[in-house]
This record gives structure tokens, sequence and C-alpha cells, in this order.
């Protein structure tokens, strides 16, 4: 076996949504209260919704680009690659770096559908969300059957509601959903009180994924504001263990054993550890806390519902055999700055030689095929779908992956002294930003 | 080798100061106005100072209680084991734990000296912050020579008066002080800002290390009130991670390649992954951060600069080639909830029986010793401080270690259900006990 040889899956990728994503998918009337995609006489682009202003059309898209300009945030279309958005050119991207198939999380409405929550008028949140999903699954993910995992955001804020929209993306071959990991960080009751039961429920019996993207309910706090930005880099992906530890200790796990939950850009080394800490706690101090496993430790548990992914995680990869080998799965987290399009099966390659074939094939693929119900090979031959096939057909198609220059907004003023960059200076770019946007839409 | 032949340092254990703390180490006149230890009519402790009210006389200083009462946190001294606040049963507790020599932080004052940073008058503060480490470095340690790594605490509100004592610590015999990894957090420049710069410098020409304790900072976040208190509890050594990208980004260490970091209470199974973590980020973009490593990687600066130590954590053990093993180092946490006296050389045999006989002296006691330049055997010959002789002194001086029970404060009211208990309970228990406290003091 060599790195052509390799089908990839990658369960954590990210779209930016089109202008006309809901013209197919909503009444005249319904169409006119959606989010309305907007451009500045500065060719910037935004998103409004019922007097809301979205300026964050692409959220760090930054694939492509010469590296020097990672962090200028892109602010229109035109300053990102055409794959971040046009799911055929999405497609040619994958072909290019050979992947498979992929899950695509939200840009404007959230990875978590967190912008319906926001919203004041949510009988209108509920149309638009459920036009979002039917976008997502039927024109994003059908425009190529076989090479995306659809995964659907909720109305968490109506459980009835809830409930319908689980049942429906069921319907339509959807086997995720992604949520907020921090509930109670939207107005909602926590995860722990018995709202959520009638959709546990129905997401075991429709045998769905709950997502829970990095960054949504618990992000990764900034040390300062005169932290160099790479330390706030660095810490993202554990920032997830607040969530885990929290959902470790969700009763339903134990009333639902086939309960599945994907911790989404979590990483995987920091894990191993963490299980072993919980198993700790859980032994000195059960006495007095009253939790419960039933009969099994906490690793036991996370072992059997909890998924987590890598994108360069040697570490991690080396000690598989502290984690469930049946529940680790690569993610490629295209168009992101860490993101390593188009090399990927460059650098898989090298942090995966050591383990058996058997387990390449889980980590690669097979398990984000068992664990989100999804049979790439009943569209596809395996010789197809591997790096080698899909890179010969993406030189075939042309598809150019040289480093271009974007513009974009610029952490640091132009002449400014190549000083590092802080956490101040992104928190100011977003907030220029979101001004300027917000100037344009007053 | 068998865990008798054991010699076991501990890098972070926890004094509960005593109600003479500053009587022989101030004037009549700061006495007066020095923290005040009270006890209320139902037997509760408390200090005051400046008007503020500290209840936490123990904090989790549940050590020895039946592993029930772990949650009732103890409010006066008769709560606690007399290891807890006097010196000679301390080490009396060690004997019996095999602890040769250990470095305990400040309750009261706080883990970072905190306490002197809250109060207005900031020139009480210095006179009786400095009392407080004549307590620590010539009291409570030098009442045991030999027993006890110092670790004084810092006015760095002022930082002509840090410098200052600073060297006086290092002529006391003192090779640490402990500070918060936040300084923003109260109101101080970051750690990047220039202001720090003539205290990196004497602790450097001291040849000092800085602690940086969990939980000051950036405390572990409770995911929710609902939220089982042990996911809370696993979360917490994990959470410096926080800070210690924060510090690994640091110029001065840069500036300084002596400079000595000790993350208190990190755990150690994680940092692996972590250090990885931020290679990754630093080669993928540092072309637009402008950050910089002195040419080496920020792995090699953490392995450089920064000791972790860990309690329990066969993970960590088990993967000590991918830590520097010369900078990994024991903790036994007493008396707090997470220690595991008396059995911590039980504990500990089990989960490094797999390293060579170098690398256990390593860890156990070696990189200790040389980190804080602590030389245990200038004072005692080895044989006279294994685990098997300090336990057979033990025995024989007749140290009780079966666990009592005590009173304190509950989590759950009596005859509350068994329900779990959540991280809103604790928080109440907190509360609770504070306005007690306050109604008392006012």
């Amino acid at each position: 076996m060599d790195k052509n040889d390799l089908v990839i899956i990658s369960v954590d990728d990210h779209v930016t949504e089109p202008p006309d994503m809901f013209d197919k998918h909503l009444s005249a009337a319904d169409l006119k209260t959606a989010p309305k995609f907007c451009v500045d006489e500065n060719g910037k682009n935004y998103w409004t919704y019922q007097g809301m202003f979205m300026p964050s059309v692409g959220l760090n898209a930054v694939v492509g680009r010469l590296p020097e300009e990672y962090g200028m945030e892109p602010s229109s279309l035109e300053e990102m690659r055409d794959g971040v958005y046009k799911v055929d050119d999405r497609v040619n991207d994958m072909n290019a770096n050979g992947i498979a198939a992929s899950l695509n999380f939200g840009t404007c409405v959230g990875f978590d559908g967190g912008r319906f929550h926001k919203a004041e008028d949510k009988s209108l949140s509920l149309i638009h969300l459920r036009a979002y999903n039917d976008w997502h699954v039927d024109e994003w993910c059908g425009a190529h059957p076989g090479r995306f995992i659809p995964c659907g955001i909720l109305p968490t804020w109506d459980m009835k509601a809830t409930v319908e929209e689980i049942n429906r993306l069921a319907k339509k071959g959807c086997t995720a959903i992604s949520m907020n990991e921090a509930p109670t960080s939207q107005g909602l009751p926590s995860i722990h009180n018995e709202y959520w039961e009638p959709m546990w429920k129905a997401l075991v019996e429709n045998d769905m994924v709950t997502c829970l993207h990095i960054g949504a309910g618990h992000p990764a706090p900034h040390a300062s504001m005169d932290s160099p930005i790479e330390a706030w880099i660095t810490t993202m992906p554990m920032s997830v263990s607040t969530g885990a530890a929290d959902w470790l200790n969700l009763e339903a796990l134990l009333k639902y054993p086939n309960m599945k939950i994907a911790l989404s850009e979590s990483g995987i080394g920091w894990i191993p550890y963490f299980m072993e800490r919980a198993d700790f706690s859980h032994a000195r101090h059960k006495a007095w806390t009253n939790s419960g496993f039933g009969g099994l430790k906490p690793s036991d548990i996370f072992k059997r519902h909890f998924m987590s992914c890598f994108i360069d995680d040697a570490f991690g990869l080396k000690n598989l055999d502290s984690l469930n080998e049946d529940m680790v799965a690569y993610e490629c987290d295209y168009p992101h700055s860490d993101t390593l399009w188009p090399e990927v099966p460059e650098y898989l390659w090298k942090s995966i030689q050591h383990l058996t074939e058997a387990q390449i094939e889980k980590v690669t693929n097979g398990n984000a095929m068992r664990f989100f119900n999804f049979d790439l090979f009943k569209h596809f031959k395996r010789e197809d779908v591997t790096v080698g096939a899909l890179r010969a057909k993406a030189a075939a198609d042309g598809v150019d992956t040289t480093p271009k220059s974007y513009s974009g907004d610029k952490p640091l003023a132009d002449g400014e002294a190549k000083r590092r960059v802080v956490s101040g200076d992104l928190m100011k770019m977003f907030a220029h930003h979101a001004q300027n946007g917000a100037n344009k839409a007053g």
C-alpha cells in the first residue's frame, strides 16, 4: 500500500454559502425575509437577516493563499478560491487533494446553526433553517452523490419542531446534525435537562450523529489581548475538552448505548490523557458526587460514544492503542487555515505508516463510513476514489492548486513594523469589519 | 529496586496558614493591620484583611476524610487533619506517605499571592506579603530543614519592590516564586509587556523558578451550572494549557535561555499533543504572525523551559520519550481531593515500572532537585529518606492514617435525594459560606 492507494474521507470541512442558496428552496414570500447576501460599494460581502449583520462570509477561508496572507480574512467571495462556495469547484479541489468524501459545516448560518437562534422571529427562523437544510442536503451535497456526508442543523429552541426536522432530515438521507455543545450559551436548558429527551430519542431512532464543532459554546479563550496569536491557535482544538467532559457525563448515554457524538476538529493526541483523567476523577470522587456510568468507567463510555478526528496528529496516531481505533477519523478542515490542502495525502501518509492496513483503512475511511452510515462504495468502486485516481482526474481536469495572492482585511496596518500579530489585532480587524458593514447595513 | 527504595519529592502541595502565622514576623503596629484569623459562634473560621472576608480556610483540604465526605468543604481547622496546618504533623503525614520533600503553595493568601493584589492599601500589602514569605520560608519550611522547597510570592503590582523581594528571597535560600499566569486578570500588564523585564532578569540572575499553579488566571470553566461536577474536576489540570500556550510565546524565553517555568498541577499526558500542535500552528502560520522561536520549534522551547508534573498519569509516563524526561516531576497535591495520600508509593510504582532506574530517579526526585536547586542529600543520606525509611519512622511515631469523619459544608442538603452533584451545587455552597461569613465580618 502507498499513499496513492488511500481512500480518504474527511469528517470536518466547511462551506461558504453562495448568494443564491435560498432561491430554489423558498416561496417568493419567504425568500423576501430570508438571509440576504449583499455587496457594498467596495466589493465587500455580508449577509443581513432579521436586522442582524453577518460580515464573516469566509471565516478564515484562506485555502489556496500565499502563506503570508493567511491572516487576511476574506471579506468577499472574490477573496477566496471558488471551491469554497461553488460545489463543482469544491469537488475539483477535493480531487486534487485526494479526498473522496467530505462533511461540510455551514458558515453564515454558524457551524451549529446558531444564527437562527440569535434571530428574534423564530417562526421565520424555522422556515429559513429548513431551507438551509434543503439547500445543504439536496443542492450542495446532492450535486455530487457520494461525495458529501450531509449534516443538518436544528431549531432546538422548539423541541417539537426539532424532532420533526430530525425525522424530515433522516428521510432525505441525512445522517448527521450539528449543534452547539453548550446550549446554555444560546439561552436554552443545559444538555442535562429533560428538555432534550425527545431529541436524543429521535436521533437514536434515526441512528444520526450529533456533531459538536469546536468554537461554538466553549471557544478557546484568548490569554490576553497582547498574547501572540499562535498561542490561541494552538489551544483551539483542545478547547472542546470542556464540552467533551460535560457530554461524557450525560445520563442519556447510559439510556441510549447507541447514541453517537462526533467531536468535530477535536484533535486526538490529548484524548487518552483526558479519558484517564476522567477515570481518575470518577474513582476518587464518586463516593460524594453520586455520579455513575452504568457500571462502566468514563473511558468506556467515551470510547463507545465519541468519535474524535485529526488533521495532523503523529502523537495521537502513535498512541492509537490508547484510543478506540474504531472511533478515530480524518478531517481536512478545508478551507480554513489549518487545512493541509492540497497535500493531505503526503502529510497523512507520514503519520499512519506504522499502522496495519486494517487500521489505516479504519482511520482514513472505514470509521467515518460506519459512524455516519455513509456508503461511499455504493456510489463508487474503490479504485475510482483512491488518492491516485482522484488526483489523476484533477490533473486531467486542469485543477490549478498554485497558491495565489488575494486581497482581504489585514491584522496589521500597511507600513506597520513587522511585529508579532497578537489577539488584540485580530479582535480589532473583526470589529472594524463588523463596524464597516454595520454602517452599510444601517 | 522496589517501591520502598523510591525517594519521592513532590513539587505541588498546599499549606493552610495557621492563625499565628504573622506573630513572629511583624511589628506590633503591622500585626494590627495584618490578615486576621477569626472564629465565629459556630466554630467556623475565616480570615479578614483590609475589609475583605476570606472564608476558604481549607480550600478543598479533604485529605484523610471518608471518601463520602470529599465534597464537604472544610470551613474550620478542626474539620481538617492537623497536617494541613501544623508543620510537625505535616512532616509526619509526609513520612507516612513516603514523601521526602515538598513544595507548598499558600491558601488564604492565594496560590499566587493574589489576596495581596486584591487589597486596596498596597503599602500594607507589601509589608504583609513579605511577612508571609518570612513565615513560609523561615518558620514553615525552616522547621524541618531539607523537607521543604520554599516558594515565595511577589508584590508584582510594584516592579521595584518585586525585584527587591526576589533578591531578598534568594538570600534566604528560596529558589521558587509563585505568580498568576494571567496578570491581566489582576489588572496588571500582560506578560508580553516590557513591564516584566526587570523581574525576568532578577529571576534568571537568581536562578529561580516561576511556578504557575492551575486555577489562578485561567481557571477551568464550568460547562454549565447543571454540569455534573466530575466534568469540571476532569478538565481542571488541562485548563493550564491556555496559560502554557501564552507563556510558550513569551519573547523573554529567547532572551533568557535559562528561565525556568513550572506548570504546577498540570498533568503530563496531554503535553506531547500540545507541543506537536504548537509546532504545527507555528509552521502553518509563521508567515503572517511574525512570530519566532529563535530558530527553534515551539516544542524545543517548551522542553527547555517548562517543567510539568503528574499525580497519577500512566499515559504520560508511557510516553515519557515524547516529553523531556529531565523536565517531568512528581506532585502529591496534599491535602486536596486529588491527592493519593497515604498511598502515593503504591500508585506511583505501578505507573513507573516500565522506566529505567535512571528515569525513575529523575521523575521521582532528580528533576525536582536540579530544577529547584534543592539538594535533599545535603541534608539526608539517601537511605534515610526512601519510602521504606520514612514509613518506618511514621510507624514508629504512631502516625494514624485511618480515614476519619469530619464535619463541613455539604453540597447537597440533608435528606435531599442522592442526585448527582452539579457545578451549581458547589457554587451555592461556596456562596452560602461566603455570605455567612460576610454577615459575621460585617
